[in-house]
C-alpha cells in the first residue's frame, strides 16, 4: 500500500492527558482518534491491528470448540431485571429509553443475553457442553475514563459463554480456556501471568485474571519465588505471619486509660508494643440495593484493609467511608473502636489472621480507652474472614516470598455455577429427567485494550515496535527521494513483489523530507524498514530492524532474500 | 464441522409477526433469534453468512482504495448540532444521557463523526481525495421495526465517507463505487438495479439506491423499458401526460355553483370533462425544527401527489395531513381549493405538468363554487415542482414506457457536496492557497440487512438456498444411522478429507432421525448435501443439490471429484 494513499495523521503532539506510552504513540501515529470522553475512533492503521488481534482470538477460540455468536449490543433491562443486575450495577450500567419509553441499557456484558439465548432452546444434558463467544462492543460509563484505550467507555470485548450439566465438566472447560488464552497471549508476543482474582460484578465461585507485566499497570500482583502462585491484591492469600518481638502480658482484660490515642501508632507507642499486638478497627459504610449499613472490620494494627475482601465480607455492593455522624448513630467511638463489647447490633467482621488470638491490645468502645489482655475466641466463626492486603515480603503458602509487581489486565475467566441460570430460570433436564440450572463459565478478553498493551510491552522513546504477529505492515519502504527515478522504480517493485507473496507493505511515496519518512517509520513501528535511497546508484539498499533500529546495509539484489528470512 | 458441536436451535415454529420467507426461515433455522423489538441475536450460523457478506463488501472496498476505519458507536450529540442534524432528525435519533448528563447518541449513521477524523488533519488538496469506510454497528429507533433482519433498529451497516477537492472528483468517486457496489451485489448473487433516488434526511446533491428486485420489497421502483432508466418512485420522472379527450372550453374565467362537488370525481362529472383538465388541492400541514405551516400542492385531477417530493418541494422535515382546523386557521375551504386567488400568506406548490396550461377547471376558494377556464400562468417560477407519483405505463423520458416492481434498498450512494463540510466548518487549502470546504460522498450498505435478502431473492416452500459465496457451509453431510460404524467412518473421513482442502463442512452425526436431518438439510440450505445411507453398503452415497433438491446417486470412489467439480 502506498502511504500516499493511507490515512495515517501522525503528529508531534501527544494529548495533553496522555501520560502513558501507548496513549501517546496511538495517538501520534495515527492508530486512534479521541471523540469524546472514554470514546476513540479507530484510524486505519489502529484498525488492522485491532482486526489482527481479532482474528488471533477468533482462530484459538474456534480451535478450542466455541462458537462465534453476534449479540444486541442494544439490550432489554428486563433481561438484566430477571438476573437483579440491574439492581446491583451502578451507574457504569448505561440505562437508555426508547421512543415508546421502553427501558434498555447499553450492554456491558452479555450473560443475560445468552442465557436468553439458550434457554428453552437447550433442553437436555445432550445437548451439553455449549461455548458460544462473540467478538463486538462493550459500553461501561465509567467514572473517569483515562488511559486511552486501557479504560475506555467504550471498548470490544471477546466474550464467551459456556454451559455445563454438572460442576466438573463446568471446571474442565474453565481449564481449557485457561490453555486457549494463553495460547493468545503467548501469540500476541505478551509476558503474561494467569493470576487469582477477584470475581466482582461477574460473580460466581472461581476466578482467574490474565495480566500482562508492565510498569503501568493499575493492578497490583502479588507472585511467589517458589512456585507459579500469583494473584490479584484483590485475592492474593498468604502465610500466616509471626512477630520476632515479644508479645505483651496481661493479666486477664483490663481497660486503660489512653488519652490521644486514637491512632496505632500512639497506641503502641503507649504500651511499648509492636503494633503487631494490637488491633486496628475500620470503620465504612456498606452499600446495598436499597439499604447501608455501618460495618466495622478488624485486621492487625500493622496490616492493611483490603478494600474488595472487605466488600465481598460483607457481601455490599460497595464500599463508602463512614463519615462523622454515620459511626456516631451506630454507638461507635472512632479511634477507640474494638471487637469486644461492641454496640449491640454493629455488624463486624475480624481479619482469619486474628482467629484465636490471645492477649491483643485494642479499643475498649469508650472514649479515651483501650483494653489489653484481649482474646479473640468466643466469636461466630462466620465473624472471620479474609481482610488483609498482602505486601511484598510477606511469605507465600508454598513457603516463598511474595514480591509485589503491576499488571494490566487483559482477560478474566469465571467459573459462575448457577448465578445466572437459577435467577433466570434457564434449565435443562438431566440423565435422570430431573430439571437443574445449566453451570455456566463465563471468558472475557479486552480486545481494543490488547492494541495498546501491545504498544506498552513494546515500544521505545520515539514510537512503537510491533511484534510480527499483530503488526499493521510487515515491511516499510522508505523512498528517500520520490523524484529521483531509480529509487522510486526500485521501491515500488520491491513492494510489487512483496505483495505477490502475501506480505503487507507499507510504501512512503509521498512527497515528504527523509527526516519526515523515518520519523514516521519509528514512530508507527513496522517491524521492518528498507531505506531506498542515495546508495541505490552503488547498489546497495539500507535494511532497518524497528527493535533497536539496527541499519545493515544490503545489496538491492539481496534486499527479498534477507526480508523472506525475517519475515 | 460437526452438527453436534454446533449450536442451531433449529423448529418449526415461525415467529407470529413474521410474514415475509426471510424472516421466517432465518428464525426457524437458528440463524437469529429475537432479544427485543427490532434487536436480533446472530446465533453461529448468521454469523457464519454476516462474516462471509462483510468479506465481500470489504475486498471490494479495500480493492477501490478506501481505507477501512471503526468509528465510535455513542456519538457526541454536540457534533450532530454542528451539523443540525441534530435538530432535524425526528425520534429515530436515540439521544441518551450518561452519568455526568452530557448527551451523546447512537449514531444512525457517520457522516458527522468522519468530518471530525478528518478536520484540522487533512488541511491540502494534495491529501485528497480520501475515502474511509467501516462496516459496523447503526441503530434507528423505527417507529415499527418488522420483517425480521430487514428493518430492525439495530444493524451492521457498511458507510463510506470520500473527500474530495472538487466536484468532479466527487463525481468520479460516485462512478466508482457505483462500480464497486454493482461488483459487490452481483458477487452476491442478487438481481438488483441502482435506481434515481431521493436523498432524504442525509441530504446532497444527487443519490442512487442499489434495489434488489424482490415481490416483497417495500420500495415501488419504476423502470423503462427503452433505456436502463430506473428509479424509486420518491424520484422518478416520466414524460408529459397528454390526453385523448377534448379539453372543455371556457370564454376566460368564470366561477361556477358547485354544491357537494367537494372531489375530484364529481367535479369532473358536474362539468363533463376529463379529471385530467381538473387541478385537484392536497393541503398538508408541513414540519419544520421549530415550527410548521399548512402548504397547498396542486396536481392534476387524475394524478397523485408523490409525498417525499413535496416535502422536498417546500423543504420541510415532514408531512403531516392538515386538520380541520388547520385548514380553516389558514383561511382554505376544503374541497373547494384552487391556485387563483388563495388567500394571503399560504404557501403553495404546483406540479410542473400543469406550468403553462390553460382552460382548467379548479376550486374557486369558496364554498361550493369552482372556478372554470383557469390558466396556470405568471406565477412565479419557483411554485412549480415535481410533485407526481409515476404510475406503471406512464411515458418514460426515453420514449419507453415505465412499468412498477418492487425492491427492497441494498445500498444507497450519495454526492453530498458541501453540506457537512459547510456546516462543520472542515475545509483544506487549494491549489491557490484558498480555504474551502470538502466536496463529499458518501455510500452505504444494509450488511445484516443483506443477509435476509439472499434469502428472498433465493429460497423454496422448505427453507433457505444458499449461493456459493455466502452459504454457511459448502457441504453438508448426512449420516443416516450413526450407529452403522461404516456410514460414520466413511462420512468422517469425507468429512476431514474437504476440511483438508479448505472446504466448510457440516458433518450431520447427531443422535436424530433421518427425516428431522433432512428437514434440517433443507431448511438450512447449504448448497450441496451429502447422504451417507444405506446405498453405502453396495458403495454408493446420495448427492444432493440444494437447489432443486435433485438428487443423483454416486459411487462412494466418485464422490470427492463430483464435489471437487461442483466447488
Amino acid at each position: 500500500m502506498k502511504f500516499s494513499k493511507l490515512y495515517a495523521p501522525t503528529t508531534k503532539e501527544a494529548p495533553k492527558d496522555a501520560t502513558l506510552p501507548s496513549h501517546q504513540f496511538l495517538v501520534r501515529a495515527g492508530f486512534v482518534a479521541q471523540i469524546g470522553s472514554g470514546l476513540y475512533n479507530f484510524l486505519p492503521l489502529g484498525k488492522r491491528v485491532l482486526r489482527k488481534v481479532e482474528q488471533v482470538v477468533r482462530e484459538e477460540m474456534d480451535k478450542s470448540g466455541a462458537n462465534e455468536v453476534g449479540l444486541s449490543f442494544v439490550t432489554p433491562s428486563d433481561l438484566w431485571k430477571q438476573s437483579r443486575r440491574y439492581y446491583k450495577f451502578g451507574k457504569e450500567l448505561l440505562r437508555i429509553k426508547d421512543r415508546k419509553d421502553n427501558e434498555f441499557l447499553l450492554a456491558p456484558t452479555h450473560e443475560e443475553s445468552i442465557v436468553d439465548v439458550v434457554r428453552d432452546k437447550v433442553t437436555s444434558y445432550k445437548q451439553l457442553p455449549l461455548h458460544l463467544y462473540q467478538i463486538g462492543l462493550k459500553f461501561r460509563d465509567e467514572a473517569r475514563p483515562r488511559f486511552g484505550l486501557l479504560r475506555c467507555r467504550e471498548f470490544i470485548m471477546k466474550d464467551g459463554y459456556s454451559f455445563h450439566a454438572n460442576p466438573e465438566d463446568m471446571k474442565r472447560e474453565f481449564g481449557v480456556m485457561e490453555e486457549t488464552y494463553s495460547r493468545i497471549f503467548s501469540r500476541l508476543g505478551l509476558n503474561f501471568r494467569a493470576v487469582e482474582a477477584d470475581s466482582g460484578a461477574i460473580g460466581g465461585s472461581g476466578s482467574k485474571e490474565f495480566m500482562v507485566l508492565a510498569s503501568n499497570g493499575e493492578d497490583d500482583i502479588l507472585i511467589s519465588d517458589a512456585s507459579n502462585y500469583a494473584a490479584n491484591v484483590e485475592a492474593a492469600k498468604r502465610a500466616k505471619r509471626t512477630c520476632q518481638s515479644e508479645r505483651p502480658e496481661a493479666n486477664g482484660m483490663q481497660k486503660f486509660y489512653t488519652p490521644e490515642c486514637s491512632t496505632i501508632a500512639k497506641v503502641a507507642e503507649f504500651f511499648k508494643v509492636d503494633p503487631f499486638y494490637t488491633i486496628k478497627a475500620v470503620i465504612k459504610k456498606a452499600i446495598y440495593e436499597d439499604s447501608s449499613k455501618v460495618v466495622v472490620f478488624f485486621v492487625r494494627g500493622d496490616d492493611e484493609l483490603q478494600e474488595t475482601k472487605a466488600c465481598n465480607a460483607c457481601a455490599a455492593l460497595e464500599l463508602e467511608d463512614a463519615n462523622e455522624n454515620d459511626i456516631k448513630e451506630a454507638g461507635l467511638v472512632a479511634g477507640f473502636c474494638g471487637p469486644v463489647s461492641l454496640p449491640e447490633g454493629v455488624e463486624f467482621y475480624i481479619d482469619l489472621e486474628l482467629e484465636d488470638e490471645k492477649e491483643m491490645i485494642c479499643g475498649a468502645n469508650e472514649k479515651d480507652y483501650h483494653a489489653i489482655g484481649v482474646n479473640i475466641i468466643n466469636f461466630n466463626k462466620d465473624r472471620f474472614k479474609d481482610l488483609v492486603t498482602v505486601k511484598a515480603g510477606d511469605k507465600a503458602l508454598d513457603g516463598g516470598t511474595l514480591s509485589l509487581t503491576k499488571g494490566i489486565e487483559v482477560g478474566h475467566i469465571f467459573q459462575l455455577g448457577q448465578r445466572y441460570s437459577e435467577a433466570m430460570n434457564a434449565t435443562f433436564l438431566d440423565e435422570n429427567g430431573k430439571a437443574k440450572p445449566f453451570y455456566m463459565g463465563c471468558y472475557g478478553i479486552g480486545v481494543s485494550r490488547l492494541v495498546a498493551v501491545m504498544i506498552e510491552a513494546s515500544h521505545d522513546e520515539k514510537g512503537c515496535i510491533w511484534k510480527k504477529e499483530c503488526a499493521p505492515f510487515m515491511v516499510h519502504i522508505i523512498i528517500s527521494n520520490i523524484k529521483d527515478e531509480e529509487q522510486m522504480n526500485f521501491a515500488l517493485n520491491l513492494e510489487k513483489e512483496l505483495e505477490s507473496l502475501g506480505v503487507e507493505v507499507l510504501c512512503d511515496d509521498r512527497n515528504e523530507r527523509f527526516g519526515v519518512k523515518m520519523a514516521d517509520f519509528e514512530l508507527i513501528g513496522v517491524p521492518f524498514g528498507v531505506v531506498v535511497g542515495k546508495g541505490l546508484a552503488e547498489g546497495e539498499v539500507e535494511l532497518v530492524k524497528r527493535a533497536g533500529l539496527e541499519k545493515t546495509k544490503v545489496s538491492k539484489n539481496e534486499i527479498m532474500s534477507r526480508l523472506k528470512e525475517l519475515l
